[in-house]
């Protein structure tokens, strides 16, 4: 078993009003990075940024380490167009940055990322693959994926109020300017990704679907972002056996929308409560407040917590917000003593 | 607790007589990649070949993934200069393969690749670092850098028979070549290492020099390769604990000889003996030979090994020889029936 993490940046993410509120843009492309190094060392260690909300709410990659801390699952980071640096292990499939979906191309090289994520996912020995992201922006490139498809197309925020009706008027804007309209892209997964996606989906969907030619049992870990990602793999003709693996937190905000796109897609939905609505923590209090929901693989790290271990991950996640410079005692907001000097806020674009 | 790999690669293994017999050297550029997946991976994923000698003696990587099977440690890749792509996740502080040592410079951007190395080591959170190398070529470096700082240098070698004249003579080549003579470098030892060293040994001894620095514990897993990483250390001033941990088959090649260099360079030793010569299997016969010795961190890891599981350490080397298609009934020699095809041998210079 092993945790992959596909992770990487499209310019969609600059657009006012779709990413997380209050985050600075210049910092936000460093928010993958910081990331993945949250995920392999605990901490940022070389990224200037701690992912972390103006109301302190961490990072889904906090969640998924505290996992990792307490299940002990192997990871490997994929570079899907990373931007900025990081310190973390990642394997380098040549993936680029994504453009602004608004741009007439927003992947350009969709196909090759597809073939040599196909071809890496294809090699692997393990049995079991759980497939992450994390990707500032995703669930607007997401829409558009799933516009461009023709699919039903409701997705998740990282933010309470989700600025739906924001993404669909860019989503409108980036067909547009690609010349297509609603549909033009069914069973053309890859002409929707380079058209209006970003860089992560052809990863997670060539991962995908080399790995499931393999005989690999495949885990796709979050919420809407994939969603479209299952999408473009049944468009694509892929009809292996598929799972989604997410958060609570995003099933109670899609409701009954989820579990129907997972029908359709032919996909098996696990969704797992960690658990937060019974901890005096800012961190849980405003995952509970729907902040952040999922991300960097959280809904499938948490799918492999055993029964009975959900306290220990809790308990874990408190050290975690420690070390990013979250107490607990700031419940009620932003502490008056945070420096936000030592924990800029990259934001979160989901 | 983590272990990091810096691996890498130096035209010096390419010099006829001093890397693994029966190697082609087109294939040996691919072993320190190949290496990173088996420790990743359990096996050779994206490279086209496998470290396994002419004899049945797999890679040192072998068993330190093998350890880390049964142990689980976190490991950390570091491309310290790889010519050849790897699909195993390396971090990148952007080393570049090194020279032949008999050209003027052997390791361009050594003072570079130290201090990138240097601070990566210094932003790691963990309280203890296994670092170990892995780099064809990597004991006639090591001679090199020995020699050019005055020391005392005796190297090991992966080869029964050590071609230690035969590296003697390309040292005193390499030091010509770059107009200096044996002792020139003494307190100097990055201009040793970019004179007549390789990349990995900036990279180690930076790594080192940030942790220390740091408060974490260091122990550099290896042989007289890491003889060489200490002696650069105390040349350069660093005046914190370090440790050498490597395995009985350099302890026994070298005799006094080990723990005298220990000494000199106030390093403790801690010498690891896996009980390859109870089991009837080639690989372990082929370590009990005197053929690969050490590498790929594999004595750091033997180190971890709690007393009374080194014999699960040895079962799981089986299973991980199995999927690196060598069979235990090929002890006496390769199998008839093995297909080189399968299998070519990437060979080892250490």
């Amino acid at each position: 078993m092993r945790v992959l993490l596909p992770a990487g940046t499209t310019e969609t993410a600059l657009i006012d009003g779709i990413s997380a509120a209050g985050a600075a843009p210049e910092l936000m492309e460093h928010t993958p990075s910081a990331d993945v190094e949250i995920l392999a060392y605990g901490e940022p260690t070389a990224s200037p940024v701690t992912p972390v909300s103006p109301n302190g709410c961490p990072t889904p990659a906090a969640v998924t380490r505290a996992v990792r801390e307490v299940v002990g699952f192997d990871v490997a980071v994929i570079d899907a167009g990373l931007t900025q640096s990081t310190a973390a292990p990642t394997v380098d499939l040549g993936v680029r940055p994504g453009n602004d979906i608004r741009d007439p191309i927003a992947v350009p090289d969709a196909d090759a990322a597809f073939d040599r994520a196909y071809d890496y996912g294809a090699s692997l020995p393990d049995e079991t693959l759980v497939i992450g992201e994390t990707v500032p922006g995703g669930t607007t490139t997401a829409l558009g994926v799933l516009t461009a498809l023709g699919e039903p197309s409701g997705v998740s925020s990282s933010l309470p109020e989700n600025p739906i009706e924001r993404k669909r008027r860019v989503v409108d804007e980036a067909l547009a300017a690609s010349d297509l309209e609603a549909g033009d892209c069914a069973q053309s997964p890859l002409e929707a990704i380079e058209a209006v996606g970003d860089p992560v989906q052809p990863t997670v969907a060539g991962i995908a679907a080399g790995a499931l030619e393999a005989g690999t049992d495949v885990t796709l870990g979050g919420g809407t972002q994939m969603v479209a990602v299952a999408a473009a793999l049944r468009h694509a003709g892929v009809d292996g056996q598929l799972s989604i693996a997410t958060t609570s937190f995003v099933a109670d905000e899609q409701g009954d929308r989820l579990a129907e796109a997972c029908d359709r897609f032919d996909c098996d939905l696990t969704v797992t409560d960690p658990g937060f609505d019974g901890r005096d923590h800012v961190a849980m209090a405003r995952y509970c407040a729907g902040e952040a929901k999922e991300g960097v693989a959280m809904g499938g790290a948490l799918s492999l917590v055993p029964d009975g271990w959900m306290g220990s991950v809790r308990d874990r996640l408190e050290e975690v917000c420690a070390r990013l410079g979250i107490e607990s005692d700031a419940a009620d907001g932003p502490s008056a003593e945070s420096d936000p000097g030592d924990a800029p806020e990259g934001g979160r674009g989901r």
